[in-house]
């Protein structure tokens, strides 16, 4: 007797065959995302977009009940700007998009090329501590001020060279938290608290366990003096990092120059951090409920609740099947 | 007798004086935005970020009720695409932000410089057509993948020499819808309907009368075969773009290669339209309702509907009236 042959799947590879190509051919089923010709950045197609709209919704939510309000910062951020924390623009600048024009002109030969070249260069924000904390520096002279506690969503842009849908993109969607206490254990107590708003989403949104702790000196954030993360084993037994939060101490205050009044009437650095998570979300959670027949999601965060598939096979009972398939869609929707 | 001095408003110059200068203080008072140092960038604080997510709370209910789905396209757009369009390339070609470097090094002098050049400059998109359109162009092979509705919140980059808070900014954020259909009669039936969308949100929704009407060929989206526009007369009585939506006939189809096979089984281009409407709509609602005591919202966008104040002239009753208040506060919570 030899053995059965393997049940047909609706996703091929299998995932034990390559859970690489299996991950990527599922997303594309889905209609989550695909590659874009601009290299390194992908489309999120209504599919993939309405699961991060629904993440960005309990996530918004979560931060507002934390006190958080949002605001938006300018994309581009002045290569001045982005050099004052050393270990920040050391960490980031081998991946940096970089705007050195403002205009197009028709060059001899007929064809487009850049013109009008900018005295300082533009770097598209790969993250915004430096272009918040210009900000901050401007809104913080008192003790009374603090704390800041702003969120912002937006896109921002890393250079990468293998790229992959929703895990790796050169641009990516997120939310960054940027906070400005007046004590150092304020701060460490931010850093942890919106972690621990990360884990509760992880965990309780998109059913995910999650293992929290703290990055090792060589994977800090570029600048900060602690590094929290979640990290999460996806089926192929590999670990995504699916959010961090950082302790910036006064490293980037200093650099900014977010300065207070303290309580003793003395002049003080504040102290600050920095949170965020990011559309690498979508494909954490294709890769951790995913199956050989394709994409499966929590349902708190898909998109579509139910579907209904009319089944006909008989031509005389079509129009029965179909009206029966109405009147519970109108039931479903609580409009019956 | 003299007359009276004119009373002292919260607002210096009133209306009257110098609308332009008082439409700034508006600004700045209520904390809706500043400048940032990045030339024509602001900083949109949260009291202006509020305002703008309550805009696109009510719109994008409104583009879901017809049918829209939302997306995401890349921020950058390859100079060929963006060149495919003659009007289109032309019309933008001296506002565009250049992207032509992907990493940072530093110089002989310790500067940090541009590194690793493009080999295709990348725009910054200023506007989405070309860069969704290659989408749709593998998105679209049959009449039966039609129509292609889809919106895209994002933001987008025109270079301004003129800056103004919200009006006219380098960096602002807006909705783009682009969709495609089958015949040209059902794309001009969709540029109508968006239309139709803005003017009930801007009329119900913002409390601001508007004139609805047809773009001038000058003044035309490039690209387009016909823009519709709904324009605001404000309180000095000049006309601001409230929103405009585009019938855009087969040209960028044509461009993009977004072709179908028609119910003749012969290939046809899609007609599309494109509509949006940006955070100009928060400067316009100061300038529409505001007065010389400063920022007036209408109450279904403000982001706070009422504010407390207690007032607590002596030290003996300060502590029942701040009590009452909180009474007061849960009860309007809907808490007691």
């Amino acid at each position: 007797m030899s053995n059965p042959a393997p049940q047909k799947t609706a996703i091929s590879p299998r995932r034990e065959e390559d859970f690489p190509e299996w991950y990527q051919q599922v997303v594309r089923a889905a209609e989550l995302a695909e590659p874009s010709d601009v290299r390194g950045c992908m489309v999120i197609r209504p599919w993939g977009y309405g699961i991060w709209e629904n993440m960005q919704r309990r996530l918004d939510a979560m931060f507002r009940a934390t006190g958080h309000r949002n605001a938006y910062f300018p994309l581009f951020i002045p290569l001045s700007y982005f050099a004052k924390e050393a270990e920040h623009v050391e960490g980031f600048a081998k991946e940096c998009a970089v705007v050195t024009h403002t205009r197009l002109e028709v060059d001899a030969g007929g064809k487009m090329k850049p013109a009008s070249a900018l005295t300082e260069p533009l770097v598209v924000r790969p993250t915004s501590e430096t272009i918040i904390g210009a900000s901050y520096a401007k809104w913080v002279q008192s003790y009374r001020d603090l704390p800041i506690l702003i969120n912002q969503w937006a896109n921002v842009v890393r250079w990468e060279m293998r790229p992959r849908l929703f895990l790796r993109t050169t641009e990516f969607l997120w939310q960054e938290g940027h906070t400005v206490h007046e004590t150092e254990a304020e701060a460490r107590e931010e850093t942890k608290q919106m972690l621990d708003v990360y884990e509760t989403f992880v965990r309780d949104h998109l059913a995910v366990p999650v293992f929290s702790g703290e990055k090792s000196d060589s994977e800090r954030f570029p600048g900060a003096v602690q590094t929290l993360t979640l990290e999460v084993i996806v089926q192929d037994r590999k670990a995504i990092q699916a959010g961090t939060s950082h302790f910036l101490g006064q490293n980037f205050s200093r650099a900014s120059g977010i300065q207070f009044q303290n309580r003793e009437g003395k002049q003080e650095f504040g102290w600050t951090t920095s949170w965020g998570m990011t559309t690498r979300l979508v494909g954490t959670l294709a890769m951790m409920h995913g199956d050989d027949d394709g994409l499966v999601l929590p349902p708190r965060i898909a998109p579509t609740q139910i579907v209904i598939l009319p089944i006909t096979p008989k031509e005389e009972t079509r129009a029965r099947v179909l009206e029966a398939c109405d009147a519970l869609q109108l039931q479903l929707r609580g409009k019956q």
